[in-house]
């Protein structure tokens, strides 16, 4: 048996204790086993790399299972079929799955789902038109509701989710400020993207002070991709009937400290606001819905997107790696190979 | 001029720093003016104290105006009608208003609303068919959303607002679980009033163990009364898609310190819950539907209330100080005059 192919895989060595570093990770080699019936043979060309995914590093049940010691760590990826044992798909035909970081993957048909690349380019399919720009789109729409002339704050905003969030924000006819950690990052959200104001948390000074001079209505929707003392100083800014879609909380993902700050219930009773925790799987019955408003918004021109590519599998951990060090604008993808 | 009865008012003299004492109130006296055309004079039978008043004895708005220095306290108040220049009401009515902590109030008729005791005692529209009873209605069923065979946790169990949110989740089909703060309070809930379990936060050791041993199958439901680090103990034993209808934090209320605590966002997060805080103003379109099914509830016995009255306009402040000392069981009254 075999396929004469040699394959890589990344798994996960030992359990991260605060910040992951490459330790954590080891590179396997292995051959390509033969397809069977029903199964295909996918070749990686860009895999996603989350910040989700340290939660699942770690022991325990999180609202997605943990990875396993010694086992490949697994998550978005788009590649293009090289062996066919099921009658839908075709060698050349583009797919997208939760797959493992490997160079090669042999999963069933059912595992796939295929993709168009005459629509947007592949790498979209992991990112504005992928997961995390649906997740933007139902956290945004579904939790925050923003209204005409709202104020619509939404933090990590030059990643993945939240330049999807503000434009959103921007197309139904909300005030919309980012908060960003580098000024290369807040001009493109203010210049690019026409964020009505961008604040970089590293150099504000008195967030809250900046925030409140962006925010001279309030804050009725806050997006919340980080936590942390950033969450801190927009609670502080609520008006009544807030609603706060809660997507991630990076800053405390990597912290060993227990994450201690204000209590936020009384700023919550006094604004009557609300707060929810989502992931997207809790909306995978709207895919379509959602897919639909964001092709659109791209092909009308009012949804751009942004991509910090990394070549070479070699790369995936390291990429990884830099999601906690904000180096990257937009979505952060690894090429692993030509398509 | 004037109506030879003699007035008392008590009035707030000096904004609480922390815990308000009985030095923060004055009693004065006054002739109490004759009713206008419109106007009515109520002689107070039952004046209400609650821990929301202490968040208007600040300074600043939160989501009801804060009470003004030299100006008298206000709340709820019932009373009879002892003179009327109203075609709305007759001398005897039992009328009940957010009035002035005050022997006697003049005031326009269209300020009040015609009770009947009849149908309850006066003492009840003041508590269990009240702004109570009905916070309780509204937060549990509209944000709470208890679904039969889930597990609903109350902090402040034995308070007004608890025991009516621990006995309609009863009635919903929820195992209720009751923390509270002495032992007779605890005993009270589960014998009187059959909550599954009623935990003693002072004296439980590990109230987060207590709590899971109480609630072998998680927490879908939180009415928080309290916050502070009887919820942080809640928090974590959250299951996915629990719902925390904020209504008080009256572990805060007299702080003087920054209240901290864990951040919640994580927990939030992994289990995609919701958090809203409310008031029942909020609601207040709706306050016939609660009152009807509250009323039907104490008819048919399923529902039950507790009052702790003290006697005595003088003793108002001393009552209202009282209930941060945990010293009522269910609504907290002064008996002003006889009926």
């Amino acid at each position: 048996m075999g396929n004469s192919l040699s394959n890589q895989t990344i798994i996960l060595l030992s359990r991260p204790e605060g910040m992951p570093t490459e330790r954590n990770f080891e590179f396997r080699e292995s051959e390509v086993p033969e397809p069977q019936a029903g199964q295909v043979v996918v070749r990686s060309i860009y895999l996603s790399v989350d910040p989700y995914m340290r939660g699942r590093m770690n022991e325990g049940k999180s609202y997605i299972e943990a990875y396993r010691l010694g086992e490949a760590i697994a998550g978005g990826v788009v590649g293009e079929i090289i062996q066919s044992k099921s009658d839908h798909y075709q060698v050349g035909d583009k797919v997208l799955g939760m797959l493992s970081w490997q160079m090669y993957n042999v999963v069933e048909a059912k595992a796939l789902r295929k993709i168009d690349d005459s629509i947007a380019p592949l790498s979209a399919y992991l990112s504005v038109i992928g997961l995390t720009g649906l997740t933007a789109y139902f956290g945004l729409l579904d939790i925050g509701r923003p209204q005409e002339g709202e104020t619509v704050v939404v933090s990590g905003a030059a990643g993945a989710v939240g330049m999807v969030v503000g434009q959103i924000a921007k197309i139904k006819g909300a005030r919309v400020v980012g908060i960003a950690g580098t000024d290369e990052k807040t001009q493109y959200l203010e210049k690019e993207l026409g964020f009505d104001a961008a604040i970089n948390y590293k150099t504000a000074g008195n967030l809250r002070d900046a925030l409140q001079q962006a925010c001279p209505n309030g804050v009725d929707v806050y997006f919340d991709n980080v936590g942390g003392t950033v969450s801190d100083a927009v609670m502080s800014l609520l008006n009544d009937y807030a609603r706060i879609p809660l997507c991630g909380a990076i800053s405390s993902y990597n912290s060993t400290d227990e994450d201690l700050g204000p209590r936020i219930q009384t700023q919550l009773i006094k604004t009557r606001s609300l707060i929810k925790g989502f992931v997207f799987a809790d909306y995978a019955a709207r895919t379509n819905d959602g897919l639909q408003d964001l092709v659109k918004w791209l092909s009308e021109g009012k949804l751009k997107y942004e991509e910090t590519i990394v070549e070479g599998f070699e790369h995936v951990p390291q990429a990884f790696l830099q999601l906690f060090e904000g180096k990257n604008l937009g979505k952060m993808l690894v090429k692993v190979n030509e398509r």
